[in-house]
Parts: structure tokens; sequence; C-alpha cells
């Protein structure tokens, strides 16, 4: 974790109380953890705002059995040169519907444009990406 | 702004610092300062979660002048026993559009419903709702 | 509103039911205005994802009136010659705190820039950009 | 796939060329496609704005090593009686951070609240949370 420094902050008696109300809620088990956790939220949202920075993303697709050609570019990426597939999880949903998570690592606008072309396929029904920074202080 | 309280933080020397940065880009004059806003946008946005909760709005709207139904269905909003016009604005954008911008205080609820019926109105081409919550801690 | 086009669209029984319960709960009088509006959302949201994009933005800012710097920075942001202001508003919301909208025109990149140094003013408790197309096609 | 119906939809001239241009550039292969991916992101989005709502999730964890709660938790997770785990995926990101990818099956309300509980936890650095319909029309 790296070495630890303590900062103060000043905060009105109202807002403070709300903030301790909603931690708790949510299971925080103290300030610093949930003040740490919403600065890093903050950083990693802006460094994924440029398409130039290497992130970390699991793209979430849910497709039909019949999406024969989902499965063809799959296996293209992982021998792509721009991206690296670093896992990915095969879920039956129900009857007709899969749901297939891949972890790739590369530069944010790469992804967006990888995720685009499998969510606009056939019988891919539902796509949604995250990204995460590679490097997360 | 009420009393002021001032609490501890320990964090991360590489996560202090990647926030020292972020935050003297975004030209903040203090850390507290970033922090009380990163607070109160997580207050707010839970606090906004509930349909019961009281709020105000700012509807967004852009429309072609031929949306003869929108300017009929404003006057009525004035006149609504469930949300409150606050104020509104009319802005000429180009030769075809329109913005219109009108703050209510509601229901997040109603205020939903409200939006969405004046934007699925022909001649509405886009609509935002930025909700806001009436007591900002 | 231009030349229309009719085009056909082939979709599953149970997608478009789920489409038609939907749209009718929405209050849209018919599916073509429906499905206008998704096209326009996902054609809007696509040009403001760059930076160089003309657009035209509501910047929704709640302050308490102890912020005199953000009276100062508004009124040099008329002077500026990167944005122009179309328009404001300033809303009374309670003893304690205002609400103003602004309408600026300009380059995304250089709205989010000023929008952020006007959030990141002292006594600025929230702050929300929206951001329109100048063309909506 | 279901019964397939076909219904005919009238826009501008301008905004079909402009939704032409989007989806060959996002790599469609026909308008109908587009279309029915917009619809459906629009009925999943209205399904998963209910509490109630059942849903799969994937929910995305980045933490450090020594986050040795989180371990216990995610087993305790397996055997919740509100929850239903359906697989779950560990990456090794680099020296310091794991990546958790967790699907889980149930109401959007209990998904949030489990979801909130692993967050918030000591060592958990970001996390995100995807959630599906389970009924994709």
């Amino acid at each position: 974790m790296g070495q630890i420094e303590r900062v103060g902050v000043s905060l009105e008696k109202e807002l403070l109380a709300a903030f301790d109300s909603l931690i708790a809620q949510q299971g925080y088990p103290s300030r610093s953890e949930a003040i740490r956790d919403l600065i890093r939220q903050q950083i990693s949202a802006e460094r994924l705002s440029h398409p130039q920075a290497q992130a970390v993303a699991a793209v979430f697709l849910v497709y039909s059995h019949h999406a024969t050609n989902l499965m063809e570019m799959l296996t293209d990426l992982q021998h792509s040169h721009h991206l690296q597939t670093i896992s990915s999880m095969h879920i039956h949903l129900d009857e007709h519907n899969c749901l297939e998570v891949i972890v790739l690592r590369g530069q944010v606008g790469k992804i967006h444009k990888t995720a685009e072309s499998l969510i606009s396929l056939k019988g891919v029904k539902l796509g949604r990406i995250n990204l995460l920074t590679t490097e997360t202080p």
C-alpha cells in the first residue's frame, strides 16, 4: 500500500453528518476508506477520458447462441496485436442467451473500437464496457 | 455555511500526489474544497435515487418551431398541482431549433414522468433532465 | 423538418411488444417518433465525445450567496473569446442557496475546462454540464 | 429469435444520413440491427430502474492482495440466500492489484446492496456494477 500520509479536511457539520450516515449505510469501516474510494474514482474517470490512456477493460456481451460470427471474432481478438485478451468467461443465462465477459488490456480508444465492433454483430443483444486504469494509485 | 468541523484522512502517498495534480488542473483552491465537492456529489446522487425525494430539476429541451403542442404543455405545466415551475428560459439556437430550459420543483418520480411526456412530444428532438437535491448540505 | 424518408426495420415480436409498451408509458404518439429520438441521442452522444466538436452547453451551478468569486468569474466569462455566453438564469433556491443556469456555445473541450473552473470555486456546491450538439439533424 | 415483424419508420433525410454514417463506423451490418440494439438498451435501462426487477450483474472489483476480508465475504456470498453467484473470475493485474469479476443473479436492489458492501471493504480500490435484465427480449 505504500507510505501513508494524513491530511486534514474542513467541512460543514451538516455535510459531515450526511456523509457519515451514507457511508454507514454502504458499510464503510471509516471515513478515510470512503474518501479514498471517492478520490480513486475521480482520478480513474479523468485518466480514462483520454483515448491514448492504457486501461484494463471488462466487456460484457449478451448474445443468442445463433451469433456464430461472435465466436470467430473473439478468436481473432486473441491474436490481435493491438489488444491483449487476459481472460474470458462464458455463462449460459437461459435457453436462448449467453453472457461473455472478456477482460482486455490496451489503449482506451482501441478498446472502444473493438467493443463497438463486437456489440454491433448480429445476434449480440446488449453490450457494456467497463474501463479501469491499469495503474490505480 | 454553518459550523465547520475538521477531520483527518489517511491515504497513500501516490494517491495523494495524483489527487493534488488532478485538482490543481481543475482549479481547486484546496484539497478540502475538492473533497467537499466529491462528498456532496455522492450524497446528492444517493438522495436522488429515491423516486419520493424532493428535488429541483432543470429540464433541457431542443425542439423545432413546429412543435406547437409543446407550448401548450408547458403552459399546462405552470398550472400543475404536482410540480411547481420556478422559472424558464427560451433560446433561439438557429433558424430551425429552440432550446427551452425549465426549472421545476417536486418529487423525483413526478419530475421524470413530466419530463418524459415533454421529450416524447412530436417536434421535441432532444431532452435532458438534471436533478438537484433541494437540501444540499 | 426537411424531406422525409421511410425505412423498414425487422424485429422480434417480443421486442416490438416490449417497446410498444415502454413508449406508450412514456407518452410517445408513434413508434417513428420514439425511434427518431433514440437515433438522435445516439448521434448526439457520439459527436459530443470529440473535444473539438462545437456544442451548446447548459451549465448548472448550485452555490451559496457567499461565493463572491463566482459572480466575477461569470462576468469574465461574458467577455471570453473562447466561449460565447448566450443566456443565463438566476434562481433563489432557499435562504442559503442559488441556482445559476448558464447557456454557452463553443468547443466541447473548452466548455468542460470552463465548467470545471466554475465548479471548483469555493462556495459552489454542485455543478452539472449538459452538452448538446449545435447541429441536431 | 422468435417470430419477426417488420415496421416502417419515417425520418428526416439528414437524420437518416447521419445515422447511416454512425452505424457504418461502428460496424453494424444493417439499420435494423442498430435500431434493435438501441431499442433493447432503452428497454433494459427502464426495467433495471426498478429495485424489485430480476437481473444478472457482473461486479468488477480491483483490490490489493492485502484485502483479506474480501475473500471471506466472497465465500459468504456463495452461500447467500438472496443472491445466486453464477460464476467468478480472478485476474492478477500487477504485483499489487487483482481484478475479481463476479456474476450474480437476483433482485436489482439486493445486488446494489451487496456490491456496495464489497466495494466499501478496506483494500478494495475500485468497483463497478453492470446490470443486465435477465429477460432480454
